[in-house]
């Protein structure tokens, strides 16, 4: 597409600005849901400067047009940005002002500035409107500018709600139901209203596919001490569907009757709302109740995955591991016979957990980076640009699957060709990090944030970081990023952080050298329980992934004899579980590479 | 003291409080300057309630009387409450409400609350104005009810103020005062307002004796562009250092005159107050300014120690890990011979400090406990209660001297009779944690808190922990524990959290079995430049503190190989260093528990 549409677009909106006689208007990538992939209809800002990335603030006065993007996303802004006259803001630069300080210091008191209240999280509002109010600025939410220039403006995704079925659901729609209804209770709310998609899926025991990776569906829910009204595009559940949950005591709304549902709350009741889950439009809405803000009570339900689901997500992972046997079986194979891109990689794994049992998607873009490429933490490979595997050097790949029965991501770093002793070193520490995090034993209710230095210690020691955090927690067939834990320094420590019996999360310390290569080894644990002594209840982790850690990439003597126990016993596991599920090539494969060291 | 008395006080309080018209009163322990340790003259709390620990909060008001203290003093509180009519709250048990919550319970709305707001901390106050206000409870801070009925009221200490020299001081008033005020134009500041005794203290060079084990002496301070004015009782600074100062451009000013400046100074201009360090009778003085609330720039500067205060740092050591040897050979040699108890070892360790040169004062109290009474982190050995050395078991030491060159704290556990595996493995534990942190290296600037879990994971492992924190930041003949760094996990994460170069700071995890036996280690540790690299800049820390760790209570088998090296090292590295400065028994006692295991 040519980039003077993007520049026309601008003077568009620009055009209508004057129409709703704002000076400024801001449009932030986010939708009404706050989901981390947006249905196309959401991608205003995408549309509106050309910028591919999936993160980034655009902001247009009636003589400038600023995008702000972090650092991941700098450099393809650049050229993304070229031509459309928008100036890219680097955020996170040192002297680059955010948007709202940006646009308190451009622009006049009295000016107003318009975002669509509709996307707008509640929080960036407040912080914002503590900016903005200093210097007399108006914040409208409620025009979305937009909207008058997009035309025609994508529609909302029709894709179809499916019911997860027993015996991959191991939780009944009514315990869930009862146990937000308890927490209610505990807030003294009368009603709990939710936007958070993978909540309302987890709730109800339903998944869709109106986004990609994420098995949810664009819905609002509003829970009441005996109704519960969930609120979806019509056709979008079939009638016996509808009837189940009937069943259940959930009954069909339409989806866009969900805001005007809340308005509707008896006047002086109390109303249950996450305010990091929620837009100011949600908010708006629920004028006329007392609104408490708590956490999404199902956010910490969901975190912590029952007996049954743990089994489901342990026998999900043999087939994962089982499918990663039969790619890396074909990647050694095929390595010096046929052409290997990063492309190809993306394909074959793919291809190879679709072979697997109950499988349905990736749940994340595969991330396939040779050498220097790995060392961006989120490059992808495109058609017009990416790596062919040749030569000497490490390759990073990260991905993952949605199964029934359960979420998976795993990142493995192997060997092309030759590896020198300076890889070596690095993947060693990242090993021992991984390793260290894996065998941390520490008391129930830990924040989470608090972990972090134990995974990155032995990178650190050798004066080396990472820029990302270490772990996120991870879904049942669900967001393969879900909360609230964060094992990540940079975090905010808050009780929500507890790190409890029963959670999912990744351990994926890494290393990168830009220019050269990026390293990260990335299993997923489960908090199990530990000790429990006069000091109380501890917890330690149960690692999840199934798959062989490349030893021809670990220099031996830098390990103790601790974490050498550590990996041989968890080859010889692999190996094990792996063993019935996998034939020909993928065994002897997982046989010679389970060797213990 | 027969403890109706107590219960007289109170009710005298409750007569001055209806002349009042107040409803209740609240007695803090505090002082005007916030300091750790009290002068008598505000030791209030205790006069009225005879509860001698030194935290606690009394409330009063005309039918109740209650004590808010933690656990660490609810054995004492419970003995020293008894007939006082005053009830024990414990403060952090579920369900106890902290007292400004209890207060909003049981005041009416309208009724008054008084405290002294001359020693209340800004933060507390608004905390507890938080809450009563929700509750239309007034909170007075301007009626000092104690004062009415507090007679004759000590007076304040009288210590003389005196010069810390060269070559012991490091840094010039001079320079200390361009670089506050360099911090002062930061903040666009044209005042600064110190109430903090050690910041006073540090910045003028001074020292002094008004409080046991701190040296620093009563005062407030004004610090302007060109102006500096210092608070002090009369007669405290004899006329040579009065005039030596004003060379510097400091002049001096009566303490009780210090309000009276502050409410003095010229409307509209800015006055920079650290919140954390003042009280709300300094902010109401304060009226007319412009208050820019941030931390003392003195406490920044003064947690980095400077290259000849570290180097005086490490002579001090020396020193102080001489007279320890001398205390331990005596120790062990009389062990069987002479009766020993917990008070001996606090006489013959503060002895054996004293004869070393340049030695002032211990830097706190000596904890000497055996077995059980190692158990209680903060048990201190009384005259009426405390344990004979004898038998089988541990005895935990923690000591510290305040010397020109420097301020000390060690704490060492050491075998009585036979040790058996139990504590071996505990203390063992607790001896691997302590070395995690000794051989950390971590990015500049790492908060704090972060590393409290390195020191914390072996202790995890076996599922113990222990309820305080890693490491307190230590000062330069100055206070014990001073800020802003705390490496504990607990305490807020903030900007002024990072560790940096010259910070020291103590090294002490531990271990308490109670009714059983306590463990502690503790060294201190600077943090000095580490790796440079493409990643940045890494600290890591210089173990300072010179005695042995007593290998006899070590199970060798569960230390890696890296441990075992780090701890021979040690030794080699006592043993060198001490040598020269012990003799006869102790050179003996030296060479014996230096020998590598």
């Amino acid at each position: 597409m040519s980039q003077s549409v993007f520049a026309q677009r601008i003077q568009a909106l620009r055009q209508a600005m004057q129409a709703h006689k704002v000076q400024a208007c801001v449009v932030p990538t986010s939708d009404p849901h706050l989901s981390e992939y947006l249905p196309e209809r959401w991608q205003g800002r995408q549309w509106l400067s050309g910028f591919e990335g999936s993160a980034g603030t655009l902001v247009v006065s009636d003589t400038y047009a600023g995008l702000w993007t972090d650092s991941r996303y700098w450099e393809q802004a650049e050229h993304d940005l070229q031509g459309t006259g928008i100036t890219l803001m680097r955020a996170g630069q040192a002297g680059v002002p955010g948007p709202a300080a940006w646009l308190a210091e451009y622009l006049t008191p009295g000016e107003r500035v318009s975002v669509d209240g509709q996307v707008l999280a509640l929080q960036t509002y407040r912080q914002w409107q503590e900016v903005l109010s200093k210097k007399n600025i108006v914040l409208l939410t409620d025009i979305d500018v937009l909207n008058d220039v997009w035309t025609p403006r994508p529609a909302l995704p029709q894709g179809t709600v499916f019911e997860h079925l027993a015996p991959f659901a191991c939780r009944s729609r009514a315990q869930n139901l009862a146990d937000v209804r308890a927490a209610m209770a505990e807030h003294q709310a009368d009603w709990h209203w939710l936007s958070s998609l993978d909540d309302i899926a987890w709730l109800f025991n339903l998944r869709g596919n109106d986004v990609p990776y994420n098995p949810v569906f664009l819905a609002y829910a509003l829970i009441g001490a005996d109704t519960a009204r969930l609120f979806v595009a019509p056709g979008k559940i079939a009638a016996d569907l509808q009837e189940r949950l009937l069943a259940d005591g959930i009954s069909i709304a339409p989806y866009d009757e969900a805001a005007g549902a809340l308005a509707c709350l008896p006047e002086g009741q109390a109303l249950l709302l996450d305010p990091a889950r929620s837009t100011v439009g949600t908010f708006g809405a629920a004028a006329f109740v007392d609104v408490v803000e708590a956490i999404n009570p199902s956010q910490l339900f969901k975190s912590r995955k029952n007996a049954a689901e743990a089994d489901h997500v342990r026998l999900t992972m043999e087939q994962d591991g089982a499918a990663l046997c039969e790619f890396f079986a074909w990647f050694e194979a095929a390595q010096g016979r046929e052409r290997i891109t990063e492309i190809t990689i993306d394909e074959q794994i793919t291809a190879a957990r679709s072979r697997r049992p109950n499988f349905v998607t990736p749940s994340f873009s595969t991330i396939a980076a040779f050498n220097a490429n790995g060392a961006m933490p989120h490059y992808h490979a495109t058609e017009q640009a990416h790596a062919v595997i040749d030569g000497n050097g490490l390759l990073l790949i990260d991905s993952g699957g949605q199964y029934l029965g359960g979420t998976t991501d795993i990142t493995r770093v192997v060997p092309v060709g030759q590896v020198n002793d300076a890889q070596k070193r690095d993947y060693t520490a990242v090993l021992k990090g991984m390793i260290a995090l894996s065998q941390a034993v520490f008391p129930c209710g830990t924040a989470a944030p608090l972990l972090d230095t134990i995974a990155r210690m032995p990178i650190w020691q050798t004066g080396a970081d990472y820029g990302h955090g270490t772990g996120h927690g991870v879904g049942y067939f669900m967001n393969v990023h879900e909360g609230p834990q964060s094992i990540a320094y940079r975090a905010t420590i808050n009780p929500n952080m507890a790190m409890e019996a029963g959670m999912i999360t990744s351990n994926e310390p890494g290393l990168y050298r830009p220019g050269q290569w990026g390293i990260r080894i990335e299993n997923l644990v489960l908090a199990v329980a530990g000790p429990q002594t006069e000091f109380g209840e501890f917890l330690q982790f149960e690692t999840l992934t199934l798959c062989p850690i490349d030893t021809r990439c670990i220099d031996i003597s830098l390990l103790s004899e601790s974490e050498r126990g550590w990996l041989n016993r968890y080859h010889e596991q692999v190996r094990e579980r792996l063993l019935p599920w996998v034939e020909g090539g993928a065994k002897d494969w997982l046989l010679e590479r389970t060797r213990a060291c």
